[in-house]
């Protein structure tokens, strides 16, 4: 089959490698209809990343929805022919924390796009612990929901993570750090929570449109000691009830921390990039709540499906480019150069 | 009067200095009855703070119970001769924040033993905006409970802050660190709060006797790495649902991150002499919350004192020392040898 391999930083290829196949009783393969490209994999295309290409590169790919096309003994809960999202992460289903609503704590948790399981910017994909991880879409779907379903297995469910862990609740002000596809996702996240006022700080023109259209109430492009004087400028002198932290860099943490109201929230979901949270002032003295990490999406699932599903939220909005899977290496350069927000592949 | 002055790191010492008097109309001036030494004053005393003592020292102290001389002419909630508790902060109790719960962040917050307003281990001491910071007792309190209501002052209500920002709820298991007075009175609220395992960190043989007495299943009087070893063999591999992190050393705070569980929450009430938390993990990966700060003791009497009236709690027994105002300098020597838990000046 074909697959996304990528062999060092700026150099992705589209490859024939050998097809997937069941290892263990509890996998499943899925063909894959609908990938992405996650602003998370431009971190090791930049060349920031510690992880090691190895002399086989890194297979690509987190996202993914497809088609079950063959299940191990033990798999009970999909079957061959059903359409499943496939969320970045995989997970038992079972364990303590799988149960408690965090599958990316799960005992057995693992995530797509390494040498072990494979990407899912490729034909098809091994699914570790299917039962726990695949989530079958009951109904057919229209076509044109598909890119918002797509959301689900990663961005949306960040973004809705970060939501959460802000604590946004209706009345609030929350201001949304980044406007990348999982920031514009928050800007969604939190207006479906009822956030009354949300600040998106970024400044692409693209972003800030679809910001605005997902529910954003202002825009503060500055950076640094800017952006946080504006923000507080726009609240009063207090900052935001709830700050989701959607980059995961140091300056971006930063901002978030000096940006909440005093008793206020902190959801973190960019992957950090930085060593330490300064913690003494304001996060010690303004007795903020500081949460997040990766997102259960699996968990989310039952929640937001029905809401892409009835058409109340579009994040599927984000894509704004999508490419065949052969052309792969130019959704990275679009997203690298920002010339897309978030770009869907079709194998 | 007489009042306690520190001039630098061990120097404390009792003297004569001017009465307080009323300043602001909102100002009340207290008869200190019953003072404390806080374990925060050790910080300057062993010259671990960056405070500067300046020429004239700083008037300790900042736990009082006293019974109100004179007020201001716009003191409308207390009158003289109200028995009154005075909490470590002062605030408006009409701002935003006050009325949020979180009078710390009072747009007109102080703290007292500083320069500015004087230190609660003296005969009297003036208090800013009365009716928001203090609390009048209504009736005729049996002297007996005047130690656990004065740890409501500070130390109570900290390690109640702490339970709280940690999560702590019924059958929740939770962890403590530090065996000081705050340690003890995380262990008393964690109780309060339903924990169904309290797991103290500390090595002081009457702390832990005490800590036991107050509701602790586990002691763990190892350090560092063992100690983290040792909270996760207690834990079934996982770590502590909430973490109550009540020193404010780096090596505390990086316990507390690494023995809660995936999911969990630290609650940090420690003063923080560090300068960053751990970003990464397992704080981001594990998707731990981590919370606190200066506990709004203001906001909390109402909960806790009918608990204490009761005699539902006893945090006053981590009082092991009483000594009259003159003999303050030998409290602190005894808390700073550990010789004792916590001591009452009597002024």
């Amino acid at each position: 089959m074909r697959a996304t391999i990528m062999y060092g930083p700026g150099d992705v290829r589209v490859e024939s490698v050998p097809d997937p196949r069941l290892v263990e009783p509890t996998d499943a393969i899925i063909r894959v209809t609908h990938a992405s490209i996650c602003g998370s994999d431009l971190w090791p295309y930049r060349g920031l990343d510690d992880r090691p290409f190895g002399p086989n590169g890194i297979p690509m790919g987190h996202e993914a929805i497809g088609v079950v096309e063959a299940v191990g003994p033990e798999v009970r809960t999909v079957k061959p022919g059903d359409t499943v999202l496939m969320p970045f992460a995989y997970s038992d289903g079972t364990c303590v924390f799988c149960h408690e609503g965090l599958p990316t704590a799960c005992v057995h948790v693992g995530f797509f796009g390494s040498p072990e399981v494979g990407g899912a910017q490729a034909e098809a994909i091994r699914t570790p612990f299917a039962d726990g991880t695949l989530f079958p879409l009951r109904a057919e779907v229209d076509e044109t929901l598909m890119p918002s379903l797509l959301t689900l297995t990663d961005v949306m469910a960040t973004g809705h993570h970060a939501a959460v862990t802000a604590k946004v609740g209706p009345g609030k002000t929350a201001a949304v750090v980044g406007d990348g596809a999982v920031g514009l996702c928050g800007v969604v996240a939190a207006k479906r929570l009822g956030a009354e006022r949300i600040i998106l700080l970024g400044g692409h023109p693209d972003r800030i449109a679809l910001a605005k259209e997902f529910g954003a109430t202002d825009i503060v492009s500055d950076r640094g000691e800017a952006a946080v004087e504006r923000v507080r400028e726009l609240t009063g002198g207090y900052g935001a009830h709830s700050v989701l932290e959607c980059v995961g860099t140091e300056e971006a943490m930063r901002t978030a921390i000096l940006i909440a109201r005093p008793g206020g929230a902190v959801g973190r979901v960019g992957v950090p990039h930085y060593e330490a949270i300064p913690a003494s002032d304001p996060a010690f003295y303004g007795n903020l709540t500081i949460g997040g990490g990766p997102a259960p999406a699996r968990a989310y699932f039952a929640e937001l499906l029905p809401d892409v599903l009835e058409g109340r939220i579009q994040p599927g909005r984000v894509f704004d480019l999508t490419l065949p899977l052969d052309r792969a290496a130019e959704g990275y350069r679009a997203m690298d150069e920002r010339r897309a927000i978030k770009v869907l592949v079709k194998p």
